[in-house]
């Protein structure tokens, strides 16, 4: 049934496989008069583009963003917006080799117990590929929360095991990684330029941070805002864990070092991570993903065919050794598209 | 707006404040001929009670379940099911001294700044005791697993600091802390004692796990059933952190460790946590979930009152010490409704 | 799957049989701070109580409702309210003779066609007594839409053949059927109580305004407020038939006629009925709904039972003879319910 | 808010407006493996197409489907499918005129209530070629119904007041406005070329009929399957009125006449158009609809602009004097679609 859709109010739609025409997003609910170009999409996708750091797959996706309705004079007139981007580099015959094989790690085998058929060409609608659409949809997200002056920012915590100790945001768009500690991002491409020349690849931690967001967003009970950017990170392919301010760590700490004491215009300290009880308090949202190693690897490894039949199986084309950076706006974006929503949905009971 | 809906086909809608006339659950999409009936809802209920372990409160609640409609017979019928617990063991006079102050780590000043009043009757529909009806609930969806012998067990594998080390699920019921691990129990008990004295309070993780469900559920590309996990887990009030298979560990392994290695019937390894691309692989699905301490504690804390003006606060009343083991089965519970909604969401386009 | 939810932002869940323990509903994304109590929405269940005319049956329904939650200190708190009526005066006995049968123009045939079971306890989930939660439900979208102004009416046109030449809503709360004209509410209680002489029943028109709506509402293009308006009345057991403005009379107008000239305050005329492209224009919504006459009569019927043997059926028991007039009241309701849902639809995007 | 969505679990959302880059929709919750290929989707949009009848504009729409995602080797493959339309004969010029006044009849003066914004390019999303997703969408369920032999047919049974006297469905492919009697097709033509003369317009009503559908369908209390067609048609630009089986006559009719007697195999009579408590009976669903005149006519019309002055307008440029016969494909359509997505509703419950 429908899973494709993210988002009540500011609510996306998502298209498109890897090696088919196009991936695209349909944005319902975007409130009328927001000021949106192409550009301002097409900034956002280049900085999810491949190639952009070490760990990064060479394939040239020109991902070219075009706004084929909802725009009119260069606003948001309140009617959908439908964004696409056409697949130019797609090559397709790359894939063959796999196309009766499961690649661990992959969703190959999954989507054929599900749907009994899957288009093997790039992983079809399970590839990364698919974020494309959502770097679209959170950059007018992004317009929409500009006008509250909120604004979200992500960085590489840990790559390949390598930890950053410092958090100077400045350094983030200094160094590809993306980190705000130059010299751990340093280690990070040492240690990528090693894995990738053994065939192998890395994980790594991502933080979110969300600065300048309104108080009282979040609907309790289910909707709360931290299960909704749990749903919405989890969501995305690589992500196999998210926490909330001291997240897992506050599973070791007493409630009188958990609790942030509250003061007259705010709170002493932030473990809570921006969050009570589902609602925003007005302090920062952090946030951290796990992300697991890209399974796209060229050691070899143990698996089945569609029949049954022991194989093996080396990935050979193109692919990152790390989702991350990559995969850092894309977090963004949906943590963009979490709290425009959240925006509208307080709105609307105010 | 709305957000006390969860599930898209088996649907659950829940109401009730700690300290109103009761706490209930509508559940709509439940197929019809479901055996069921109230004990089976009274078992699941006594399972989160209070007192069950020393870090609970002694609250006597009742929580005597009346199933309202939807049930005819012993069997579902398709129509809504409503059930019900009244509140019995309320005392909201214990909350008066905090009518006008905000407790820290509580929502009572967030519920404040999103609706401009708040019922601060023991915390009002933000009180744990809201679960009631997501356990109700949960028994529901149990009873639709068992016709596919699904099943999900929880259990306490950190507590105040306190690792278990070994897995044998035989001790879960032999412990009052649903621990694995009977040395590791013993240890939280005496940890829970000393805390206890001191007046403060601790977290923990708890792991989920799922047998014996079916492949194939879950409906990319955003409703991938992690991602669904992830809400509904993180949607519990305590929670602050949420892990699939590795998790956390996996943004430090190499793709080659962390794939799981294919063979005929199934895999070598489970780092995936029995999804692959959002969707379920036939294996134990298995969750961690990081607990919070509880912020009601009898320590002084720093706050202030609605008007703004600094105060300390100490919270004296019943209040546990954790919320394990009594949010472990909540945590169950949770998981079996996603199970049970994706069951459904897959008998749809089979 | 899930059928019993209505509205997207003012979004009700009701639940309840017949002949079961109670029949309510759950109000969720209701804004904080509405004035709202019991004797309110009591008001609202009396208007639709049977006895008021000679067309309803004498079945005592107390009808009490009560606020389970969502309300503290007489204002909605932004938390779902549970408003609940117990089932006081059911006698399941009297549909013993009907348990095994089919009764024609009932779901009786069809609920067994979906389900596989039914509660036969006075046809279940499928009685009118269902629109208890529905009246409940518009009474707090009624206090809603008063603080903007906006009122609906409704009154019947149209009773067993008799039609209303006047228009004098002054005469509506006169006589026992909500007529705009006297004249014919006489006659149709000639009517009405030679029907009952023969032991059939008859059928009508309801016509709903309402005045004061906002301009601007309506979500184009599948939620246009008549779309929404017409799934909400046809929704209603007993309407076969629902038209907004000139209605079915447009389809044999011309365009000069039908179009409303457009003046600097409004509109010269109104056959529009308050819409254009499925958004409201400022002037008065105008909506009527055809009635089917009561499927449960005296009169002998051809039917079968359960196993298909052809069987003869003459339902005795308490029954209307009309649903009018204790349908109009439903009817206001569900327009309530639209128009609350769409007021919040249009401050989001505002 | 988002309005641009329709169906539960065949769930379209369409984009685009009349003078844009393009027009389309993506279908989430088809399942996969059922056969469809741009072919079958274009016949569909050649049913819709301008001119072939007199009633419609010589308007050259090449209206070229391409299915961007979603289908892999002729079949689905249970991911979104993304139907598109390009814009190619537009010629936003010819609106120019039109761009500072408000049409009477149009959404011209409520799109602007509603956004302070409007895309006045003929009609923006308000055009009816908004409908192009729709019949694209239609004819995915369409082929799902297949599988079930389950098939809608409509027809025009009154146009500019000419009434069908006979129900001759072989009659309905043999003249240009798809009514079943030859005659009064006849009749219907002279009518249009004499109205087209005068440069007004007219309206008439649609009959639609499904056939073959399965028992058990629709979702009871808000979601009955009457309700939703309701919706449905509603939601159709020129649509004022809906009505199922008897509809507007049922008002006058008494119980025992308008009762359909059950026998063993069905029932005597199809008074109720198929549906008994919103739930398919087996029979063949019977729904009419009211279509109002078109709004653009020659004939000059008082209006404002958008300044509030007194105007008078008189449209030229393309357009049809009726709706019928397009609107007839557009009906099938929406009804294929509440099929579609109540047949895969009945099988999560099955």
């Amino acid at each position: 049934m429908p899973g494709n859709s993210f988002g009540k109010l500011f609510k996306i739609t998502t298209w498109g496989e890897s090696h088919g025409k196009g991936i695209g997003v349909v944005i319902d609910g975007c409130p009328p008069r927001i000021p949106i170009d192409e550009n301002i999409i097409q900034s956002m996708l280049n900085r999810r583009k491949p190639g952009s750091s070490s760990a990064s797959t060479k394939r040239m996706e020109p991902d070219k963003a075009v706004i084929m309705s909802g725009v009119f004079n260069g606003m948001t007139t309140g009617t959908p917006l439908m964004i696409m981007v056409e697949n130019k580099d797609a090559d397709p015959g790359a894939y063959e080799p796999y196309a009766d094989i499961y690649r661990p790690g992959h969703g190959d085998i999954t989507y054929m117990a599900k749907y009994k058929i899957r288009d093997w060409r790039g992983g079809g609608r399970a590839s990364a590929r698919e974020t494309v659409a959502r770097v679209a949809a959170g950059a007018v997200a992004k317009a929409l929360l500009d006008r509250e002056r909120t604004h979200v920012v992500s960085y590489t915590i840990e790559l390949g095991g390598i930890k950053a100790v410092k958090r100077d945001l400045n350094q983030i768009e200094k160094n590809m990684f993306l980190c705000p500690d130059s010299k751990a991002a340093e280690k990070m491409n040492e240690r990528i330029i090693d894995v990738k020349k053994k065939g192998d690849s890395v994980g790594g931690i991502v933080e979110i941070v969300a600065k300048g967001v309104p108080k009282g967003l979040g609907e309790p009970v289910f909707d709360k805002i931290d299960a909704d950017l749990a749903k919405a990170l989890m969501s995305i392919g690589a992500v196999k864990g998210v926490e909330i301010g001291t997240g897992f760590k506050a599973a070791a700490m007493l409630g009188s070092e958990n609790n942030d004491p509250i003061n007259s215009t705010g709170f002493d300290t932030n473990n809570a991570g921006g969050i009570l009880a589902g609602i925003t308090n007005g302090v920062d949202i952090i946030i951290r993903v796990a992300v697991k190693p890209i399974p796209s690897i060229r050691i070899e490894q143990k698996t089945v065919d569609q029949s049954g039949n022991q194989k093996t199986v080396s990935i050979k084309g193109r692919h990152d050794i790390s989702a991350i950076p990559r995969i850092n706006v894309v977090c963004e974006a949906m943590v963009n598209l979490v709290l425009a929503d959240h925006l509208l949905r307080q709105k609307a009971i105010s």
